[in-house]
């Protein structure tokens, strides 16, 4: 098969591999019909994630079918159309029982493209297929499930749900990379009174507002002004950081009101300043956290049934074949304007 | 009336003053049967806390006996003995009325001895009458009483509430100074595996270890090592932070597991250090905050049933014109092992 692969920091390489197979009963299989690019995967290339060893295949985002199962997997056969979620999970340990997949200690958590040979590949081998991959419904398109294999779910647990977004909140959502659009579009569903986002990319400000923001804001000029007028001076109810920068952090919680929670959802490389001087005795609530996955299926129908809608969210389609293209746009997403990029292959 | 004024950074005094009535209908004064000294009224007294302005009377913590009320005050009668809680509650502005009192936004909060005269008094006046007096029970003593006005809801809603402590948890505060051992008290209650203690002062830990802690360290030896050894290298559970410095807020970060909870207790001057790229991905919960006292009546109720022991906070007692002594052995509480302080006024 071809399978795109990591050989150290620089650029990717599209390759011939030998195709995988189940190596334990409770593998799958799984032919890639999509695939997506993440900026984690930016990350992997520049030698950010050292613990990816060069050989690795890529990517732990995809929708499939399901070539082949283990003796142990019971819920999808060969055939079956599924996404294939971007954390794996053992469904046994402690972190698995209690809902934290993302923290799985038997084996899982996010481990494709990453610890183990990944999805931007003709076919993927999954461990623990009977709790990582999602049997999908007929009428949502490939393109609207790649959305859910990571950066929907991401946005809605470690931003939407830890931030316990309410109905008539003000919500500011800082960054409106896919992630940040993909909140407010999830925090929409709570029915806020208004959504505000900060983005130094006019581009991205504009699909925020299609997304549902009331406000788009560049940070230049401090959003606490804009903020604190909509909300009375009070400052917003929630604050979703999605940039993983420490000034981007540091803004959340300037802009959060007393008893407000501010969910951290970016990746960071270094440590931000926390004023407790300021925010001692002011009830706030910060969050952390990597995506779960465990609200997948929830998402899943939402999504097919028009709840939570995605259009727009992929930018750049691409045949499977000219990843190395898609790369190119992706990484320079400032000029191109790429949001998320597909990548289809063409069955023979 | 006799009454300690602050009188800018110093020394306070012990002087008199005139007798304070209900100012409006929502007030009552009350007669000051006991009083304790607090950690803030320190700061307040080193030039910390500048809004607290020259000429007035510290305390914020008291147990006394209703003299007068106004006309609108309907829960309480002159001759009742009544707890003055730190905090006091307008009742219906939005803070109030989602149980967070501390962030008042109608008159209270903390203002008794902050915005206007306080408790360590022969009298005070206290304001929202209704919501910030509670009714004590006969076999509840002054000295149990005045570990109730302030530190014990604050260990209980800051602490151990917003920790989320749950039973079979691994429990490590920092800092063993009264809201440190009232948490261990507090946490007590929801039968931890474990707790664990960190402070310098031998004498603490004796306390700490006295009061339902398991281990008690000095701090000195990385504290990590043990918990790691208790919780089988995963981490503490819940991580109560009552120092207010910022090394040892950072060091419960290091200690908390992925997916547990650090509550702020402390009262910071200073920003600290929050380690994204450590932490961005272990789903841990941060809070702040100041207490509510909206426990206080259920606090009251575990106190006097026993359920909740309180003996051994109170170290030393004073006659109430002896303040200034008080003063003195509670400042100076490293050499003479003062936790609380209580003044108790005699009665003509």
């Amino acid at each position: 098969m071809r399978a795109l692969r990591y050989e150290g920091p620089g650029r990717p390489v599209w390759t011939v591999t030998s195709d995988p197979a189940p190596l334990v009963p409770t593998d799958a299989v799984v032919a890639v019909d999509a695939v997506t690019l993440c900026g984690t995967d930016l990350h992997i290339l520049r030698g950010d994630v050292p613990e990816v060893v060069a050989g690795t295949i890529l990517g732990h985002e995809a929708v499939g079918t399901v070539e082949a199962v283990g003796s142990a997997v019971a819920s999808v056969r060969p055939g079956d159309r599924v996404l294939v979620s971007c954390i794996s999970a053992c469904g046994r340990c402690r972190s698995c029982l209690s809902g934290r997949q993302g923290l799985c200690t038997g084996g899982g958590g996010w481990v494709l493209g990453h610890r183990i040979n990944g999805t931007q590949a003709e076919y993927v081998r999954t461990p623990f297929a009977d709790t990582s991959l999602h049997l999908l419904p007929e009428k949502l398109s490939d393109e609207d499930a790649l959305v859910l294999c990571d950066i929907l779910p991401t946005a809605y647990e470690v931003g939407v749900l830890n931030g316990q977004v309410r109905p008539g909140d003000v919500v500011v959502v800082v960054g409106a990379g896919p992630v940040g659009i993909a909140a407010v579009r999830a925090a929409a569903m709570f029915t806020p009174r208004a959504m505000v986002v900060v983005d130094p990319a006019p581009g991205r400000r504009q699909m925020a507002l299609a997304a549902g923001a009331q406000v788009a804001l560049d940070g230049v000029d401090d959003p606490g002004a804009a903020v604190s007028e909509l909300t009375g001076g009070r400052g917003a109810d929630v604050v979703i950081e999605a940039v993983g920068v420490p000034e981007a952090f540091e803004l959340c919680v300037r802009l959060v009101r007393p008893g407000g929670h501010v969910a951290n959802v970016g990746v960071h490389g270094a440590p931000a300043a926390l004023h407790l001087e300021a925010i001692w005795d002011r009830d706030l609530t910060v969050t952390t956290g990597l995506v779960d996955t465990r609200t997948t299926p929830e998402l899943i129908t939402m999504v097919a049934e028009g709840l939570l809608p995605v259009d727009g969210m992929i930018t750049h389609s691409f045949d499977l074949n000219d990843i190395e293209s898609a790369y190119d746009v992706f990484t320079r997403a400032g000029e191109t304007g790429a949001l998320k990029v597909a990548l289809h292959r063409k069955h023979a």
